[in-house]
């Protein structure tokens, strides 16, 4: 699979469906057959969230190509380190893709 | 394995060491092998949270048996349906479990 065809999505505090834009830009018009959705700490819901939301309302055939959960050390603006909860999923569009 | 040897913990509002008591309650003091942990919507963040914490903090050797994410339609007290993003993860003790 070529670079071009996996793509990532990093969750942050915007709401859901600048995400779900984002996925259905990437799955249909720049040709992305997987997507790697990644989030932190209270973005994990949302990470879940968007794969839930797409498959139900747009990719009836969606996979889950893998799913981890893993700690990741970030420094904050003072430079104190935290360890944070993370999700990264990676979804397949499947065959048959609407065409929106 | 026996029913006995698998333990479910369903997360909710509580603080995150609750569950975490809970779950070296039942690694430690009742044999538990593997424990499945479930958790909806918001709660998710929470769910993750928990295993990253036991396995940095308790059980070096924690495996991930299991990790799945899905939607569950629920009915709230007015009794209209929602659709809620939804986790389970299933952890293993792994061999040395430290003493405690």
């Amino acid at each position: 699979m070529s670079e071009n065809q996996q793509k990532l999505i990093y969750i942050g505090r915007k709401p859901l469906m600048n995400y779900a834009l984002v996925a259905i830009q990437m799955f249909n018009y720049e040709n992305a057959e997987e997507i790697k959705i990644r989030a932190r700490g209270s973005n994990i819901c949302k990470a879940v969230d968007l794969v839930e939301y797409l498959k139900n309302m747009y990719y009836k055939d969606l996979t889950l190509k893998d799913l981890n959960i893993f700690s990741e050390e970030i420094s904050d603006e003072k430079g104190s380190k935290k360890t944070l909860p993370s999700i990264e999923i990676t979804i397949n569009k499947g065959k048959n893709a609407p065409a929106i």
